[in-house]
């Protein structure tokens, strides 16, 4: 856009996003960020940017907080595990889960760390060929309880091959937490396992109204994306969810302000103009954008004052030696 | 200079290192990087930077690789502990320590991670509101042994605290490490603490030729850093003595460079000229600086061809009951 930048939308990692954010600040632009994990890992926190005191921050979290400290917490309490393994592919930033690490240490579990390197069949080869016979003895019991931090894609590869391996039985009770299963993830991962299989996935609840799901805030959502019986649905990425509603949002909000007919002039952000000066109306339009909020593909998209999306719905799904149990828990 | 930068040395984090190594690379200009870890925790490995395949990488580490997960576990296996806990500072980052994590999840070792927030006092005080006296008593247990990742300053605010609430007797056994203990910092741990502590730190030999110490390859080394005898010498931080070296390496390349009369034209790196080219005599630089070494602060300064310094010295200082025992470990 030859005329500014208004607002933005990323869909990117922590890293990148800190320039943006530093970007966004400076020239006081609307940034809306949809945190993206490497390769469908787990998310982890952001580290937090440098800030300037007393300046405001124009980006707004999309996403809700990471939950997974609390929700694994929760599970494993409920269970009442004192010992076991938690696996993470080379992709999930551990740091992510440093609240839990504290609180099982300070509750005396004993949680064992191992990172699961992309060469899985390799990794386990050298298992057998480093460890003694009694190692791997306690190293089998340590296995029957294990969290797997990891993407659906490395979860199903490492499952197959500890059970053709036979490091596990049907014995062993496995816990998955990812944000991101898909349906169809779901089937093959309990296909795949041989005891007990927890997994632990983000949810968006219908909205209550059947009638309005498709025509929210003047604006009608694309009929097969809306609709829960169809499957296109269902295999939309909640990245692509989210960035969905945030545009949604921003076209609502545009279109209030220009209604109110207090519009600013527009931001002249480009790298070859010399004194390019941040946004005057930039403040104003975060401001509407944090009042406003949508009805869009991720239920209710809407920002509390910390800039972060306070709509969390997850479900824990259960199998028990392969018959399926759903249970629905919100927070 | 506005003649072109022809080499950088820079002491920083890993974020702002790979944007550096990213501009090295892309304008052929040789980058010394000495790895500076945060608020003087100890170091961990940076992140590799996405590089163009085929491309040449003009970053040389001047810092020896990560070596704490390998010394840890020596240590550890020579004092045959089972179960024990690692506290890590808030600005230790512990994918530092994965390696170790898996070693020792697969020896069947129960070790507890807990982060040490910077307010101690409040993170102890809730410690013992939240905890059950079961659970309190286990805790205590625990923390018979254990291994410490943070900064001098926050293991010693750490020690006292822990000292000071009861929580660690007589009979507690901890290790800190970290390449960067001063000696004064070693005197003030023992005495703070009432059980037995074992300092790891990384030491640097003395050249053995004591008549060629201050006059190295042409160059003479300041009197008042060289002289072993000299307190100042000492209070030298480790990054310290490797930009010392590294500037002396450099030096020695450009002299040697002027006088093989082969010196290509300067870079003409600047960011206000258009279509700025890389600098031909980089790669040779890059060559030169490599084959050559110097015996600085440091011992001696050397890259392999992978662009490290494989010259580690550490040193394994221990403690029994208040008493001083030296020992020292090369590898």
């Amino acid at each position: 856009m030859n005329r500014g930048i208004l607002a933005l939308v990323t869909s990117i990692g922590c890293m990148s996003a800190g320039s943006i954010q530093t970007l966004a600040n400076a020239m006081h632009i609307p940034h809306l960020f949809i945190q993206r994990s490497p390769a469908g890992s787990p998310r982890s926190d952001c580290p937090p940017t440098s800030r300037v005191p007393g300046t405001d921050d124009y980006t707004l979290m999309v996403r809700p907080p990471i939950y997974l400290n609390d929700v694994i917490m929760q599970v494993v309490s409920e269970y009442s595990w004192q010992k076991f393994i938690i696996f993470y592919d080379s992709d999930f930033d551990i740091r992510g889960i440093e609240d839990f690490l504290d609180r099982s240490s300070q509750q005396g579990m004993d949680v064992s760390l191992q990172k699961v390197e992309s060469n899985i069949n390799m990794m386990i080869t050298s298992l057998f060929r480093t460890m003694r016979v009694e190692e791997l003895h306690r190293y089998r019991d340590t296995l029957r309880r294990a969290v797997l931090f990891m993407s659906p894609a490395t979860a199903k590869a490492f499952i197959t091959e500890v059970v053709e391996t036979n490091l596990v039985a049907f014995d062993c009770h496995w816990i998955l937490i990812n944000e991101e299963i898909s349906d169809y993830d779901l089937q093959e991962l309990v296909m795949k396992s041989i005891g007990r299989l927890t997994l632990v996935r983000q949810t968006f609840p219908m909205p209550q109204n059947a009638s309005q799901r498709c025509v929210k805030h003047n604006h009608r959502i694309n009929n097969s994306l809306c609709d829960p019986k169809n499957p296109r649905s269902h295999q939309l990425e909640i990245t692509n969810r989210y960035i969905y509603d945030s545009v949604l949002l921003l076209a609502n909000t545009f279109h209030r302000k220009l209604e109110d007919r207090k519009w600013h002039s527009m931001a002249s952000l480009s790298c070859i103009r010399k004194n390019t000066k941040p946004w005057q109306g930039g403040k104003s339009m975060l401001d509407t954008i944090k009042k406003n909020g949508v009805s869009g593909l991720t239920s209710f998209l809407e920002f509390d004052d910390n800039g972060s999306n306070p709509n969390i719905f997850f479900e824990i799904l259960g199998t028990n030696y392969g018959e399926d149990r759903g249970r629905g828990v919100t927070r």
